[in-house]
């Protein structure tokens, strides 16, 4: 925790330290999500952007810019972009998902129906370039374009791994990157960029945020066997109901015996889970230390995440960020 | 038809003109689907991009660009990236009509699921606006992004306005504009902006598109009930069972009496269609004169898209968009 901020959560004292940034950014979502035509669009962008979220990637690009001396108002745009291009992943991911819960509160498609989340994600798009426009950065347009394009590639990439025994770390990765660190790595990178930082300061951010997003997925893919549930929006066992590759399996599979093997192929690969299955797999998952292996390579990427500070400005921001590493990884300590 | 192509349908005389550019066009495509992570994308994609697609839109896009004397090469990747933002459309459209035919073949949605033709559609409009980056006209970009927001909320306030008898004939005109002008407009403009035409050769050429765009889907929604369906594609009586509030039923209602009322409240509004109610709706618009507004509406546009012309330079391909607005409602005449 930073010093100055002695008590509050790392993201709490990020949230405090940039409260003026934060205000205006609202503001500026406000503004974008207001639509003359089309009145239900602010309807679900509201559901979803009040839906108390912790707003920690435009939180990211909000920091990396003031961290990096910057004094203008892109890195509000940028930030309120940002969130933009989460909200309408969200948006679809609920269509892709059909997920009944997300952050604890029915989802859009269900309060709508998928054809609103597909067209009002498409909207938030557009309005996520109209903003990057403004701001005369092609460098931020690019790095921002390259991200979206990833992330769909991962999402893809996801639906082709799902339920596929033979799904690799590597792959594990790229669809950890698609879905979470490509987005905290250009939150961060499109800060420093903004605020003219040098290469190796914009590269360190870059890295930065990567990993963080990575250390970030994996403790949440290790909660879904190892946690308790937070009783509000993600349980225990989802991932496994949905039968998703994530690395406590890979590396429980990766262990298996014949028998343990048969139980994978039954319940991930065909889909035909029992009564106690879920007790089953995080037995298997224990007996070969798949849950510690998932939870050293959080720890792992979280001090990598730390690490890539090192070229930044002295600054409490930056303690804050660093901070933010450490907190991500703390549920698994 | 210009006089130096004789016998050759406007666009497909369009087509022969700018041959070269649409092949390096279809490179350009080829080589952005392609993706390293995910087979699944050029998969379908290639499934829509080469479904024998009229490339309407970019061809708008090559041809403003010669038309206004450019010799680079941004322009094919301007047209790449509109057909793109088109295919992407299409795709998330699939979704959200739930539609079984598109161009006459099963949609992508049908083929694989709701889950590839959203996230697919997403990575296609993430590779558009890579491309636009890789142009360096932040102007481009612009309008671009303004035209991917139009369209998105065309699209909404088409599901707020379907199957509401309240919906009047602007409104009817800022759907038309959403789902088919605005892009229309939007390629011929960046085509001329990357020529670096004179600013009232630009507004010239946005002008064009978006009246012709106009008159194009006019046309449409008048063949949806005065036409004999081309076998292929759309059939006679589509939007009538979807119930849209096109043009032909706006003009329509407009002119009933309280009996002609009670049926477009139950076959519009109320969707308690019957057999023989198409042909009940087809002699009411024919009593009231429906067809033949929208077929006068539609030709006042054609005429509008050519009048916009005027400040173009002389060349064919002058010619050639004059034709094909002229084309575009002959269906009608």
């Amino acid at each position: 925790m930073g010093l100055d901020t002695p008590g509050l959560r790392p993201d709490a004292a990020l949230r405090a330290a940039l409260a003026s940034d934060l205000d205006a950014m609202d503001a500026v979502i406000r503004e974008r999500m207001a639509s003359e035509h089309a009145p239900r669009i602010p309807e679900v962008t509201a559901h979803l952007v009040g839906a108390g979220g912790k707003r920690l990637r435009p939180l990211l690009t909000l920091a990396a810019a003031r961290l990096c001396g910057y004094q203008g108002r892109h890195h509000v745009d940028l930030a309120a972009t940002v969130e933009f291009i989460h909200t309408a992943t969200l948006l679809h991911d609920d269509v892709v998902d059909e997920s009944a819960q997300r952050r604890g509160r029915p989802t859009a498609n269900l309060l709508w129906d998928n054809t609103s989340s597909v067209l009002v994600g498409d909207y938030l798009f557009a309005r996520a370039f109209q903003l990057m426009v403004g701001t005369g950065s092609l460098t931020v347009l690019g790095i921002l374009s390259d991200a979206a394009a990833k992330i769909a590639e991962g999402e893809v990439l996801q639906l082709t791994a799902a339920r596929n025994l033979a799904t690799t770390e590597d792959i594990y990765l790229k669809v950890v990157r698609g879905k979470t660190a490509t987005l905290f790595a250009a939150a961060c990178e499109a800060g420093g960029v903004i605020a003219g930082a040098s290469e190796d300061q914009v590269e360190g951010l870059r890295v930065y945020g990567d990993a963080l997003g990575i250390a970030f997925q994996m403790v949440d893919d290790y909660l879904d066997y190892g946690g308790a549930g937070d009783g509000i929006g993600k349980n225990l066992g989802d991932d496994f109901r949905e039968r998703k590759m994530t690395l406590p399996v890979i590396a429980a599979v990766a262990a298996a015996d014949s028998a343990e093997r048969a139980f994978w192929e039954r319940t991930i690969a065909s889909g035909r889970q029992e009564e106690g299955d879920l007790q089953e797999a995080m037995a298997l998952m224990a007996r070969h230390g798949a849950l510690e292996a998932t939870r050293a390579a959080a720890l792992d990427w979280a001090g990598r995440a730390r690490a890539a500070l090192a070229p930044l400005p002295e600054h409490p921001l930056r303690a804050h960020l660093d901070d933010l590493a450490e907190y991500v990884v703390a549920r698994v300590v």
